[in-house]
């Protein structure tokens, strides 16, 4: 890895877990263990470095749902399944802790700093997208209701999976998760 | 208003705005015009009063919910959908920003703060009994069909909204809100 992706990298996992404005330059730059003049090869400001972090965010984002909800080997529904039973085996194996760092962020940072309210703004849209197509090819092969708009409905299933995360965190347990899988499949993703 | 409920108010306010962090001690002191040593008549610690913040937001939440959804002259869907209206309007007119207080501090301490995790997980609960209670009343008057777990309904409801205020934001606008409604009124609670 080169050091700038060493950079966001470690920083990304840091404000994963604490948040952007609990997170201090230093410890970033002692955990991905670079100077501080190194940092500014790359980065402008901290917001600048933040505003970087969300893009490598919704890239990681973006590789995980070309690899899964792209699979032709099974049905659409099936592909988003798979998808969320990926991000739950996560949050198992984090003990139910850190949440969506978009939805963090865009709950910390989005009456604040207008850079990155429209920069997270954009982050939700990608996943909405990614969510609309697979409905969208849900809908073409007759597993999901036409008469649903897939844009509007894949919205609603981020904010409700971003819901379940805040609960999520308090509640310590995989319950959440599960209610929404449970409604989005049997409630609003039906045929 | 006696000096300990100005305080709660006061710093409720900021705290709704800011998040618990960002919220300094002497800048409460200042906007409720108090000295500190008044404040700690009243309270132990800033944790000490973060903690009665929570309780605080909990007591109008449920006074809101025993006037709305408790009127009689109205359906209990109607009931429901008048107090989603009443918290819609309250953020037009904070022109989407600030979120629900209880998912901001259960996103910003769930992970760090057990005493705060426990509170939040209560407070989520107490909301969640509400919406229970009134999704019931709505099954008991053919409104809503009979083989929905309410008490899960009732969590889903909660994440969905906690989700979309997320999105607002961000998004600077009442969409996600209406989406949030759209979805619950046409797509999970119907006969």
């Amino acid at each position: 890895m080169d050091t700038k992706q060493n950079i966001l990298q470690t920083g990304a996992e840091i404000i994963h877990l604490k948040g952007y404005h609990a997170t201090g330059l230093q410890e970033i730059l002692n955990a991905a263990k670079v100077p501080k003049g190194s940092f500014y090869n790359y980065f402008k400001s901290k917001e600048d470095f933040g505003l970087q972090v969300i893009d490598h965010f919704s890239e990681f984002f973006s590789n995980l749902c070309e690899t899964v909800l792209k699979d032709a080997t099974r049905s659409p529904l099936e592909r988003l399944e798979h998808l969320l039973d990926q991000f739950m085996a996560v949050f198992d194996a984090k003990q139910y802790t850190c949440g969506c760092p978009v939805g963090n962020m865009a709950q910390e940072m989005g009456d604040t700093n207008p850079a990155f309210q429209e920069k997270l703004s954009s982050a939700i849209d990608i996943m909405v997208n990614y969510y609309s197509y697979i409905i969208t090819e849900a809908q073409d092969q007759g597993e999901v209701a036409q008469d649903l708009d897939a844009k509007e409905t894949a919205y609603f299933i981020v904010a409700s999976w971003h819901g379940a995360l805040i609960r999520m965190k308090v509640a310590k347990s995989q319950a959440p998760l599960k209610n929404h899988k449970h409604f989005i499949f049997n409630h609003i993703l039906k045929s």
